[in-house]
This record gives structure tokens, C-alpha cells and sequence, in this order.
């Protein structure tokens, strides 16, 4: 023991340990979201500090999500003090050197970097709800890439809308060799699938924030582990551990509203086709963002809308069509939101007649659908 | 005359002309700003688009700026038409083709791209107010690099607060072979001042926001003119006249305030100044935004802040030190706007007492001066 850690430990500190500054900086940036900074429960907005003889644990917690970081460090006294967590990660964000220093005295948290010194009130830890983990339940191994590719091809289809909770989640179903994410407003539907022979079988309806919490978190992991328990779910990663609240219910049968077929098909350029409904929308954006759709078979698709107060707008796609063709109404914004989560040059809309659902798949891509209802014209 | 403008002019259209896409596209970008979005007087929600023999103007209007366009453009009809701007706007900005043909009949705008065709309801031109040009004034030609940099250097200290109408400009002197802009909210003050021999005499108080859209119109020219007029400046780009009024009234006697010497000078690293402010705002921030700067003789700047609430934070500063040194408080927003504005590695802060006014200057750079008044500790 040298001199310097023998006076730290007379004058009693609660706890003392020094972290590689960028790894605290990066776990503090993980937990920002999660920290309230004006929640009613005022311990939700800070950060626990949790030093043991491993390191560091830091957690934050909203009650619906809860992170667990853990961090390496040199540790000189074990213990724990919660501080305000917008505080804390402004602090840190302006620091800079190689290491930092973290030691507790009163429930007065002292850090110390370089030539900089600071002083933040905290408060004892006790008060600190429990972040329980997930002992028993299903598991997935997820690639992040594949998972983040996923998200985004469903995400914007959960609703917002806190009055019927269930499709504010994110339906997601892993069986014999598949992944399904599945995401409905009840005005359109995204479903994405994916072959995966790593899992156990299980659904579950995840929250929609919850995921996109799980994406910024699995930024530096190639992959990262699924929990499914009783009541909640758990994100594994290298350094951090997410756990989270299921929405309670049963995921509507999404699967009988998706058309088996459609009379008409129509392949279109997905780029022109946004292009050219962002412009009709312009005439539709104070009404019902209706745009009418005239799929010609002799090879081409009119997009018109109206508003009489702006005036009005038409323009012919190109598109290689199959059946007799037809007229149909959408929300611009949905055909948009669609269209924007394919990656593909070309895209297929599929059509019935004027009251079932329009199908649109990206060309030469398994496993991909995006229902949107008709509007009456 | 061929076939297709005979069938045009027998159905009497008021306007037709045929522009290149992206320079119309251009233009319009650069009257987006001025074109009210819902403006009390509706006209000023329009866009006026004249076409006369040698091709287009287009006139976008708030009443303090106007703005004239010109474009080529191949003319078969001559007349008028106001069209509501953001809606022509949102249009043309999502079009895409080579060219696009405006044509006008009782005031519905036709726009035709490609396979695109859209129709506007506008209004008569005649209620569209005149933009007069300043025909007599005083020149003098501008650098758009110089000066936007020097523009960069001064509009943060304009005031914002109309009570003072004559600090919500900048205060522009054009003398014998200096051109100077000068800007403060008597909170702080900057000034800048280059050498430019072409010029003649004047001082005006030209509003920020009219300078603002100067910078975002001078974007493809190398230099432009500017004409100080009775009551108005014209700004005299290639394509384009930017027609602003002034601030009437008389600039406060500014050169007083600007400390003749300072008794200690400290030269510092502009970043680690501005990162170790940042953090010791965190401190401050929700109160008087005081930071307490200690210069000491031995080379270095403290820097510290408190609050009963957070916390406190204190940072030692290398410096180079000239005089006796003392304790200084500034709010530390200030301090860092004007460090901000600095693009060199070091600058000099120079105090006198705890009540007179802080100079900080960039290193090594003539013509620059940066004065912010003392807090109260």
C-alpha cells in the first residue's frame, strides 16, 4: 500500500477508485436516456455508483428500462453514493486527460482529472430502486447488424398512441429457425423475418423505446444475448446489461390481414416513386394526406392529389405491371414511411381493389411486407 | 414559330417561359427565408414571378428585406403571376428533370417537369408591394470570404432585445481604407476591423437578420457590392439585389468603452479555455451564469465555480502572465461566444479591476477586440 492510498483511506472516504476516463465518458453517453431530468421521483434522475472489488457499476433506471454498466477500475475503497446524472455526464463530456478519479465523503462525490476538480452533491444509495435481472427464460443470440437492420424496417409502424398499448411494442417471435419482428398502428403493418437456427422459441411484445435503447447500447458488440422471462426481458451485452418491461396482451392476428394475394402487381423505381409522393403530398398535407394511385397496364402508374385551396399535382411513373390494374387511395405518409425503410432500387406494390389492403415488398428481398390500408376516395 | 407555342398563345395564356431546373431550384432556396409563412398581410406569403423579354424575376418580400432574382430563360409569353411561396417551394424542390415550363392562365400557375405536371392557385401580381432599389448611395465592393468570416466575428454580440432597436444591428463603417463592424448588447461588444482600400465613406446600422440572409445569398459569387442609400443598403450580387432597410438612430459611442490598457494580460490555449468555461458553467448555470477567474502571476488562470445545489468546480489553467494578476468574474456564456468566435490556438485576456470591463483577443491577429463587462461577486 503507498503513502498516497494510506491518507485517502484516514480521512474515511465512502469510495475511491480511479477509471480510464473515455470508458466512464462511453457508459456515461449509454446511460443518458434512461436518466430523468425531471422526473417526479427525483431519485430517478440520478446515476448509482456502485464501486465493488471488480470495478465500477453504473446504473440508471426510468422504471420501464433499467441499465447496468461495468467498468474496470482501480478500486481503493469499495461502497456507493447516487448523483444527478445530468450533472454527472455534462461534467465528464467537458473533461479530458487519461484517467479520473471518483471518491465519496458526505454524500459529496469529488472528481478529479488532470488539472480539474469537481465537486457534486449526491445522495446516499439506498434510495436507489432495484434493477432485478433476469434469472430464467428463453434465449436468442442477436448479430447487431442484423438487428439494427431489422428495427429499422419495422419501428415506424408501432403506434404512439398510449390507448391500446400493445402496438406501441414491437411483436417479436422467434421459432424453429426463424426471427420474426412484426409492427402495427392498425393503419399500416411492417413484418420482417429472418432465418436464425440460434434460438428458443418464445414471442413477446417488446416496447418500441425499449429497442431503440437496445441499438445505441449494442454499438460496440458484434452481438449481444435476448432474454425472455416471466414478466421482462434482458439485453445482454459485453460491458452492460438492459432489462426491460413486456407489454401485457395478446399481439393482435396480424397474419389474417395480410392479403395471400393481390390481382394487380406493379414494380416500380423506389427512389422515383418517394420523389414523386412527397411531391403530391404537397397538395394533400392539409386534408387527409390522401394521393390516389392509377395503376395502368399498359405500364405505368399515375399519382395524383388535389387540394382546393393549393391546387393540384400528376405525374406517370414507369412500372412493369401484372393484372388488370386499378385506382386506389393512401396516406402519403405511410406509402413514404414504407418506402424509406427499403433498401432496395425497386420495390412491388401490390393492389386488389379499392377497400383491401396495398401490398409493398422490396424487389428480390425474402421476407419483407409492408400492409397499408386504403383510403376512401 | 413552331406548332406547340401557336396552340399556347391561342388559349391565351398570361405567362409561359421555360427555366433550367436547378437554377430556379436555386433561387428559390434563397427566397425561402424571406417568404412569410403565415404573415398577416397574405401577399407576403407569395412569391412574385415577372417574366419579361430577357427572362425572369422572381420577388420575395417581408417588408424590412426584399429580394430580386434574375434568371434566363426562354420567354414565349411576357406577364405575372404571385404564387404561394412555401407551396412553390416544397414543389419544385422535390421535381427533378433538365427543365421545367411555368405557364399562367386566371391565375393558376402550370408547372410542367418531365412527366410531372402540377397546378397553383396564385393571385394577380399588382398587389405585390414594390421592392425599391437604392439608385444613389455610397459603394463599396465586398470579399463574400472576408466578409463572412467577419460577420462570424460579430453577430452573436448584437442584441436580440427590441427595446434597444439601434443594438439589433451591426454597425458597418466604411472609412479611409478600413472597413469595421461592430456589434453589442451592452452586455459585450466586438469589433473587427480589416483593410480595404476600395470603398467610399459612410456608417450605417444594418439590421443582423439582413445580414444573415447576405451571407446565405453571397454563396456563389466571389464578391459583391454594397449601396448605402438614404434609408436603405442594397446588397448587388450577379444574379440577384438584396434590398434591406437601415436602423435609424445613433450607434452608441463604443470606442469608450474599450479599455486603452490593461494591467494584467494572460495569453492561454483558446480550447482548453473554452472546455474548462464549458464545465465550470455546468456549476453556474442556473444562476447568474459567474464564473470567477483568478490570474496569477506564477502562470496560471483558476478557474472556479459554484452552486448551493450541484456542486463546485474548479480548473488550473496554464498561462503566460504580464502583471500583478488578479480576480475577475465574467458570465461564462459570454466568454465563450467570444472565444468562439476566435479561429486561432491561444488569445490574451486582459484585466484592469473587478469592475472594468475583460478584453480578449485572438493571438497574433490585428483588428480584433473583444469586451465583456465584469459580474458583480
Amino acid at each position: 500500500m503507498n503513502e498516497d492510498t494510506s491518507i485517502k483511506e484516514k480521512i474515511n472516504v465512502d469510495i475511491n477508485v480511479s477509471l480510464v476516463l473515455n470508458k466512464f465518458k462511453n457508459a456515461l453517453s449509454k446511460l443518458e436516456r434512461v436518466v430523468g431530468s425531471r422526473s417526479t421521483l427525483p431519485i430517478l434522475n440520478n446515476i448509482l455508483i456502485k464501486v465493488h472489488k471488480g470495478g465500477v457499476e453504473l446504473l440508471a433506471t426510468d422504471l420501464e428500462v433499467g441499465i447496468k454498466f461495468n467498468l474496470g477500475g482501480k478500486v481503493e475503497k469499495e461502497g456507493s453514493i447516487t448523483i444527478p446524472g445530468r450533472t454527472l455526464i455534462n461534467l465528464v463530456d467537458n473533461l479530458y486527460g487519461d484517467t479520473i478519479q471518483l471518491s465519496s465523503k458526505n454524500n459529496i462525490l469529488t472528481l478529479i482529472s488532470g488539472d480539474s476538480k469537481a465537486n457534486i452533491n449526491g445522495m446516499p444509495a439506498d434510495e436507489f430502486p432495484v434493477i432485478p435481472e433476469v434469472e430464467v427464460g428463453k434465449k436468442v443470440t442477436l448479430d447487431t447488424q442484423v438487428f439494427k437492420s431489422m428495427l429499422s424496417q419495422v419501428e415506424f409502424s408501432a403506434s404512439s398512441e398510449e390507448s391500446r398499448p400493445i402496438l406501441t411494442g414491437v411483436y417479436t417471435i422467434s421459432s424453429s429457425g426463424s426471427l420474426t419482428l412484426v409492427a402495427t398502428d392498425s393503419y399500416r403493418l411492417s413484418e420482417t423475418v429472418i432465418k436464425n437456427g440460434l434460438g428458443e422459441e418464445f414471442n413477446v411484445v417488446i416496447p418500441v423505446k425499449t429497442l431503440q435503447e437496445v441499438r445505441r447500447m449494442a454499438d460496440e458488440d458484434a452481438s449481444f444475448e435476448l432474454v425472455v422471462g416471466e414478466n421482462q426481458v434482458m439485453f445482454v451485452f459485453k460491458d452492460a446489461k438492459l432489462v426491460s418491461r413486456i407489454i401485457e396482451g395478446d399481439y393482435p392476428n396480424y397474419k389474417q390481414i395480410i392479403p395471400s394475394k393481390s390481382s394487380t402487381i406493379a414494380e416500380l423505381d423506389v427512389q422515383e416513386f418517394i420523389d414523386n409522393l412527397k411531391t403530391a403530398h404537397i397538395f394533400s398535407v392539409e386534408g387527409s394526406h390522401s394521393v390516389k394511385l392509377n395503376v395502368k397496364p399498359e405500364g405505368l402508374v399515375e399519382i395524383t392529389s388535389e387540394s382546393s385551396q393549393l391546387g393540384n399535382f400528376s405525374a406517370k411513373l414507369k412500372a412493369e405491371v401484372k393484372g388488370e390494374g386499378g385506382e386506389i387511395s393512401f396516406n402519403a405518409r405511410y406509402l413514404l414511411d414504407g418506402l424509406n425503410s427499403f433498401e432496395t432500387p425497386r420495390c412491388t406494390l401490390g393492389i386488389e381493389s379499392r377497400s383491401n389492403p396495398g401490398v409493398l415488398k422490396p424487389s428480390n428481398v425474402e421476407g419483407r411486407v409492408y400492409i397499408v390500408m386504403p383510403l376512401k376516395q
